[in-house]
């Protein structure tokens, strides 16, 4: 459950990073982040920290809630 | 900032778990998490993960997004 959750969180930002034009490294430099971990987020290979959500959403310029406002069900 | 945005979702999760008339005991059995840990939440004093924050929402049984639905300003 706890991989498709982290999954879900990397399609998401990754979703909303397409849909504002920007490459992972662009990203990076406005979350303050390594180029390497946002590849790792996307991929949902991150257990990502709510500093790191807070950082994300700051430099996607959406509301952290909104970038985790999915549910994974407990299959 | 980010001492800010932890003491934040430790006031959250407090205030939930209050209004569910929890212990932190209680929560802790719920959410899989060490009773310390979720004392250290409440404190601020953790950077929780996404695992984490989904842990503590199903055990309070209110969606993730809810729980982080609040911004910190940049000061």
């Amino acid at each position: 459950m706890e991989n498709r959750l982290l999954s879900l969180f990397g399609e998401r930002v990754r979703t909303e990073r397409l849909a504002r034009h920007l490459s992972q490294e662009q990203l990076a430099s406005l979350a303050d982040l390594d180029r390497t971990y946002v590849s790792g987020v996307e991929r949902g290979k991150r257990n990502v920290s709510l500093v790191n959500i807070s950082r994300l959403s700051k430099a996607l310029n959406i509301s952290m809630s909104s970038l985790i406002d999915f549910e994974v069900d407990d299959e």
